[in-house]
């Protein structure tokens, strides 16, 4: 039991490292790529010990709105949350990194990341997060590139990987009450428990792959043209993310609950969304293909 | 037991009668006011059992969307319901109407109510809802014309119903994770199981008075005067109200839960929102007066 706790603070100072070395590289990387606006820098601090850094980039000529927070918080474990977790531990330990990129043109995707590595007082610890891609059109080519990107990251530690959190990742994002996942997908894991230290690997290679996933289709996409209508469908369709992220979304409720900094929690929400009622593409529209590819998990790759 | 039965069955009979005729009195009247659209109507039916009628004007002169909705539906309880409110019965019948009206100026708030009656099959029995008012900026005597309609019907039966549930409606729609509540309120109740018959009379007053409450607002605002500054602000500061919707109302997780028809429970959801990464209005704006307000339940009659 000693080992195991010593073995969990040491990932726990290397995943806090990890996760403010990416937050670093991926704002440069995303900035360089924006080419007009900037991340703008929030520190602040939780209530019970510990913080965060909110970087913010909005406006931008890619990104309409980016975000990219890091966090290490430590505290009490609320009654409500040692029920859910079903543990007796009485503090808890959290650090992630979590990234939302809302891009400004409806041709490029919306993407979402996150890992972070959680401890309990009680030696209990366990990594969790993924990487997930939010379209608003089907280009196959596309999702066919992130899957695959991913995949490889997978396959490179355990063949059983891919095909064990593409699938988690399917089911967790999908909106029973729309019938409709959020997009299409990607790697989603939590509660991983076993073999913390090798775990940490490919945790640390998923941050490192994420550009190479994402960056390629915005490049590829950056110049497709659209008009209003295609931006009007955006703003409907990110609707969805909003109701998941406000109805189901585990790490926004987490923070609520953990009165974590609003902003900071909130700043994955579309930067503009419309809900139209019983809005119904017209049939064998691009917009109509898309809610057909979401409504049935697809294997990319 | 027996007789109690009886009184319930009688009242749910009446309550749906009520809502149903509260509909089409409403709906007439903002048809009048909005002198431009009209409303849709969608039925619906329950996958249980009963059914809705959604109707939504939207993009009229005076109402951006407007959504009135009755239902009654009957059903089994689920487990998660059940315990949820503490019973062994094994089935519900819930009556009601509901409606959210989102303007297009910014001068004039937007508005909510709710009226419901609900039995279970075990004899118990209650009314709850309210209606409540959320402006974008302060208009001192539009929320006393508000408070004081809904005070002058709630004395009419009992000189402890206005504080009783004005109070508890400035508790259910504050935002915690905000600091803020929703809007300047009005007044809200739930489970009120005693003098059924009697507390119908007063729902019925309070669906009736619903329109002297809101129109002189209506009226009185439509011709003031705003640009692109308070229009931007009343997308952000809707973003409020689509949390408060998707992160805690009971009704819409209600719905979402017992798998309602979810464009008619997500109707609710302003047409357009914005979500800005830590807007603050500037010192000594309007826009700031607003959320000084919201900070601290006032009186207002």
């Amino acid at each position: 039991m000693q080992s195991e706790t010593q073995t969990a603070t040491a990932l726990r100072d290397r995943s806090t490292r990890l996760f403010r070395g990416l937050q670093d590289l991926i704002t440069s990387s995303l900035e360089a790529v924006d080419g007009r606006e900037v991340f703008r820098e929030d520190d602040w601090t939780h209530q019970q010990s510990g913080g965060g850094i909110t970087r913010i980039l909005q406006n931008g000529c890619i990104f309409e709105k980016a975000g990219v927070s890091t966090s290490a918080v430590s505290g009490a474990l609320s009654d409500l949350l040692a029920g859910r977790l079903n543990t007796d531990a009485k503090e808890f330990y959290a650090t992630g990194i979590s990234l939302v990129l809302h891009p400004s043109s409806p041709m490029i995707p919306t993407v979402h990341m996150n890992l972070r590595y959680i401890e309990l007082s009680n030696g209990d610890a366990w990594f969790g997060g993924g990487a997930d891609l939010t379209p608003y059109y089907v280009f196959e080519d596309d999702a066919r590139h992130f899957h695959l990107t991913l995949k490889n990251i997978c396959d490179k530690h355990s063949r059983e990987y891919y095909p064990h959190f593409k699938k988690w990742c399917d089911e967790y994002f999908f909106l029973k009450h729309r019938g409709e996942a959020r997009g299409i997908g990607g790697i989603f894991f939590d509660y991983v428990r076993e073999n913390l230290e090798s775990f940490f690997l490919f945790v640390e290679d998923l941050g490192n792959g994420f550009l190479d996933a994402y960056i390629p289709i915005v490049e590829h996409r950056k110049n497709e043209p659209f008009g209003k209508p295609e931006k009007n469908w955006q703003l409907i369709h990110r609707g969805r993310y909003a109701e998941f992220n406000l109805l189901k979304d585990r790490g926004t409720l987490f923070g609520i609950e953990t009165r974590g900094r609003t902003e900071s929690i909130l700043m994955s929400l579309p930067p503009e969304v419309k809900w139209v009622y019983n809005y119904q593409p017209a049939l064998g529209s691009r917009e109509e293909e898309l809610l057909t590819v979401l409504r049935h998990a697809k294997e990319w790759v």
